[in-house]
Parts: structure tokens; sequence; C-alpha cells
């Protein structure tokens, strides 16, 4: 009898680990394989960084809801924040796609205008891809190339006990806007005539049709000479990412409820579909903002930026993975974040 | 009114011009962009090659007669057979994948076995990729990252006129053995009880499931110092080859029946089918060899290299692109390659 073991018994990240726990890299030049954010390659002395991206359609996205051209900047600016999460500087995309022909040229064009804003923005050239056809649906592989000074790439396994941990920007309003843009889609198919009325909820729909990554901070730690400990992006939520930097560091953390940093838009809208707040940015996802662990004598040099949040610190391993809420109780933190294989 | 443009009236090639025609690379250290089989990145005088392929079920691939192995094997194969078409040397690959729950782990695994098996093979580190679940069928994109000496990468576009035009190994085996499997498969679906017999077809189904990409040729060529004038990997068909070749060279060329490169295998099934056996070359496809320029000054080097064929040699566009029949014939060579959107 053959055996069958089912790809949802052991999730994503299992799965990962089972089908590269055997990879030994043998060229000199792969630096850092599977298990970060990206690959660092070294072409003497430079050292490059690659992350590649299989976005599926009604899988990833719904093109009831997403402009193609927000679509195409997101594609690309998804994978810019794993090549920022490296504390690296993207310079290159290739860009494959599979579409039926459901899709004309100018829907196509539409895409493109949005990935070409993206690399404008972020001084990134596209210089290859692949088209295919599909026989359902649209398919967007997108591969990005960084460059980073010699061993100043950052890892994920590199947290020190006693590290502040911290993160960018807010968090919580992408799943928001997800949560909005499917109730509307309801309404819509259930009544084409009704307008939607997305005055109030734009800051929220922006974040999830429209992320930005975040550039900025990587600028920031240069000019302050800021080297995090550890770092990766929050793509899955803000909980599912603290405990895999916690597991890759082999260490645990507290972190405070308050200190999460959430936006006014981004609670107001919570409130009208009576979540959260704080469970939203815990397990919401697509926020596309970084998380990293600073040394404490760094704290000075970021406590006046405003895009940063010190939410808690690193302990002993055997301390868990701890959030203390605003009322003083005490929780192991828990994945919720999107498992795609779950869904 | 909205203008609606069907993709199929641009056709592939047309519509990555048409998407790609207004990129200007930025980077210093993008040296090449699209429009090669793989892009070139400069790191510090060290140059790096890039190339990506998204491969969809049903598309590109028909898993009732690919075995898994296989197709993670091949997957690997054909984009570095891009990389090696570039003249450089492939050191490291990303895989992403996507695919329904109808796939177990021990599916994935014997992927992977395949991929693994071209890694080994080819010296190459598989670094990174992505995996995720989608609604139906088997999403495989893999990027290949090469090396080439500085300015030893060889384009499409570099042709001259009077240098000779070349390929390695043989043509039209993966075409037939395609032919082969297909026939098989609709018997096999209508009645599942007959056992196929490959015996007397190996050959040409192993050029189809399990292609090589030509590192001996790369490996040759640097032994015997040889650069060629121009160079591309043959995947469409060889006449398809041809005239991209000779349209990005702006060159015409004259090409011999008699000297295309077809085993005795290939002719014995192309007979068994009722096929022309260079029909089958020119515009079969899949066969992952290279189709290259070398200057007249460099043919002592290879004439005693079985594996290499001089087919024909280049000449002034107004000339055109001509192929000179056993009998004597001149015809126009036409491009009758698979063309994925008019499937």
């Amino acid at each position: 009898m053959d055996l069958r073991t089912e790809i949802s018994s052991l999730g994503e990240f299992g799965l990962i680990d089972h089908l590269t726990r055997n990879i030994e890299l043998k060229n000199v030049s792969s630096i850092l394989g599977v298990g970060d954010d990206a690959a660092v390659i070294d072409h003497f002395g430079k050292q490059t960084v690659f992350t590649t991206d299989l976005l599926i359609e009604n899988i990833h996205f719904d093109l009831i809801y997403t402009p193609l051209r927000h679509l195409g900047y997101k594609a690309v600016v998804v994978n810019l924040s794993d090549i920022y999460a490296m504390n690296a500087h993207p310079t290159q995309i290739l860009i494959s796609l599979g579409f039926s022909n459901r899709f004309s040229v100018e829907a196509l064009d539409e895409f493109y205008d949005g990935v070409y804003a993206a690399c404008e923005k972020y001084g990134v050239d596209l210089v290859g891809g692949d088209t295919s056809s599909s026989q359902k649906g649209f398919i967007i592989s997108v591969t990005a190339i960084g460059e980073v000074s010699p061993d100043k790439f950052v890892q994920r396994s590199t947290a020190q006990k006693g590290d502040l941990l911290c993160c960018s920007g807010d968090l919580g309003a992408a799943y928001l806007g997800l949560v909005f843009l499917e109730r509307e889609k309801k309404i819509f198919l259930e009544n084409p005539d009704i307008k939607p009325d997305l005055e109030g909820e734009k800051y929220v729909i922006g974040r999830i049709l429209k992320p930005e990554a975040a550039k900025d901070v990587i600028d920031f730690f240069e000019r302050e000479q800021i080297i995090p400990t550890a770092m990766m992006d929050i793509s899955d939520g803000l909980s599912s990412e603290i405990l895999h930097l916690c597991k890759q560091s082999n260490l645990g953390c507290v972190i405070y409820e308050e200190k999460i940093p959430i936006l006014e838009e981004t609670r107001n809208a919570a409130y009208k579909f009576e979540l959260d707040p704080t469970a939203c940015a815990l397990s919401g996802g697509e926020d596309y903002e970084l998380l990293f662990t600073i040394k404490q004598t760094d704290y000075d040099k970021l406590v006046l930026n405003e895009k940063i949040s010190v939410i808690g610190y690193m302990t002993s391993p055997e301390e868990g993975t701890r959030i203390i809420t605003k009322g003083g109780n005490q929780f192991d933190i828990t994945a919720q974040g999107w498992n795609a294989f779950t869904k």
C-alpha cells in the first residue's frame, strides 16, 4: 500500500523543512540558503540577495476587488519587502506571468503599469521573465535581486537575549482592508447596483491593495549605523513572525499589547466589524512591515523615529513567548497567521 | 467603449516586446535586460546571469505520463539550459511551487528527488523558493542564477555575416517522444488495461521526459577558447530559434537540410507516425540544445567534436532566411514552433 501523507498534516513551514532537510550547499558562493526571507550569494566579496514568490488568483488575490494596476504594484512590493528584510537594497526583478485568454493586452498593460510604478519608486530594474498561457486564472511569479555590503545581511536566527524587539510602521490595517473588501464583494454579488462607500476606510483598503515596502527603515538603519541583530518582514501576522524569530534564534520574548502600533483608522475599522484591533495586528497579516531586534545600546538611536516601535524584548527560551495585555494579564503568543494550506 | 486587444493577435514574442517597450535600465549593475535567454547583472566586475520560467500543468506538462521525479529534473534543466545559452555556468536555483491538496507529501518528495538529482548533476545549489496552495493543478516557477567571466556572455543579437551557424546534439527527438506519449495516453484513456510497449521508443521518450542541458558544450568552448558570436537555446524548434537569431542580429542565413543532426532512432520514430524527420527537427521543440554562430576561423577547433554540427552560415538580411533541401530546392524558413497562445 502506498503511503499518503497529507500536506496539511505538516503545514507550510513543516513542509518546507521536510523538502529541504537534506540540502547541502556546495557552491562556495552560496552563503545562505533556504530558511530566511531571502538567499545570500557571494560574488567576489559583494553579496547579492535573492527571493521569489508565487501569487495565484483566488488564493493570494481576488480580481473582483483588486485593480490590475495595484496587483502589479503589490506583486513587486511584497518581494522587495523580503529583500529589505535582509537589510539589503533591491536592484532588479524578474516577472513571470501565466494568464488565460480572458485577459486582453490592455489588462496586461494595466498590470505592468503597476509593476513599472513600483520599479520607479524603489529604483529597481525589470530585467527578465516569462509569459505563458494558463487554462484558468492569473499566476504571477516574481524574483527580486538585491545588494548588501559584505556580511551586513541580517538573518532571523541571530537575535540575542536582552535585545529589544521592534517593528516598523503600523499593523492590522491590511487585514481590516481585506475584511472590508470581502464584505463589499458579498454585497456586490447579491446586488450589483449598490455602489460601495469606501471613503471612511480609505486607509485600511490602501494598505491591502497598495502596500509599501520598508525602504525608509533600511535607509534609516544605514544613516544611523544600526545593524539589527535579527530581522524578517511581517507578512503572516505579528504573532506568527515573532514565533518564527524566537524559534530560529532559540529564544523567548515578552511583548506588550499597548506597544503594538495600531492607528486610529485601524481601530475604528476594527470596532465597525466588532473585531479586536490587537487580534487584527497579531493575526492579520499582509502588513509588510519589518520585525527586528536591536542591541539595547542602540535604543537611543531609534527612540525618536516615529516609524519604529519597541514592542518588547528577547528572553531565554525557557521563559516562553509571552504577551502582557493592557489589563496586566499574561498569555502565550499563538500563531494564527494565514496558513495557505488550511484555508 | 473599452478597447480590447486579444493577446493572440500579438503572439508571445510580440506581447513581450509590447509589455517591455518602455524599459530603461537604471541600475548600473543591470548589464543586459529583457530579450535574451537570461539577464546579466554586474557585481563589481564579476557578472551574474539570471533566468526564470513558469511551468503550468496541462500547458507545459501532462502528469498522466510525466513521472514527478522527471518533472522536477526537467524543471531545473530547462532553466539551466538558458544559463548555458549565455555561455555561463549555473550556480544556484530558486523554486516556487503551487499545488492543490490532490498532492501528497510523498508526491512532492518525488518531485524534489528529481530537483536534487539535477542540482547534483549540474553542481547547482537550491537556495530558496516559495510554496503555495493552488485551487487546481501544479504550478512550477524556477529561477536560475549563473556566473560568467566579465563580458564573456553571449547574446542573440551579435552574429556577423559569414559566421557559421551551428547546433549541438541532435534535434526532433523530444517532439516525437511527445507524439508517442500522447498516442499512448489516448489508448490508455480508451482502454486502461492495455500496457504500452515503450521499448522501441526509449530514446525519443527519454528526450521529452528527461532532457539534459548542454553543459558539455559550454565546457568544450572554454577548453578550446571558443566564444560564439551569438547563441541561444533551442526550446521552440530549430526554425523558430533561427528566425529569432537572424532577426535580433539583423542578418539572413542559409541552412542545409542534410546537415541538421537527426538520429536514426528519431528518423524511425518519425516514419512510424508518417512524419517528416526534418519537419520534426525544424518545428518540434523541447530539444534544449544550443544554436550558435562562430567565426569561420574557429571552424578547425570544433570540426572534430561529434556533438556539434555546422548547419549553415549567416548572410546579409536581404538574402532572407533560407533552407536548401536534400533535393536541392530552396525554401524560406518559417516558424511553426510551439506557440503557447495558439494551442
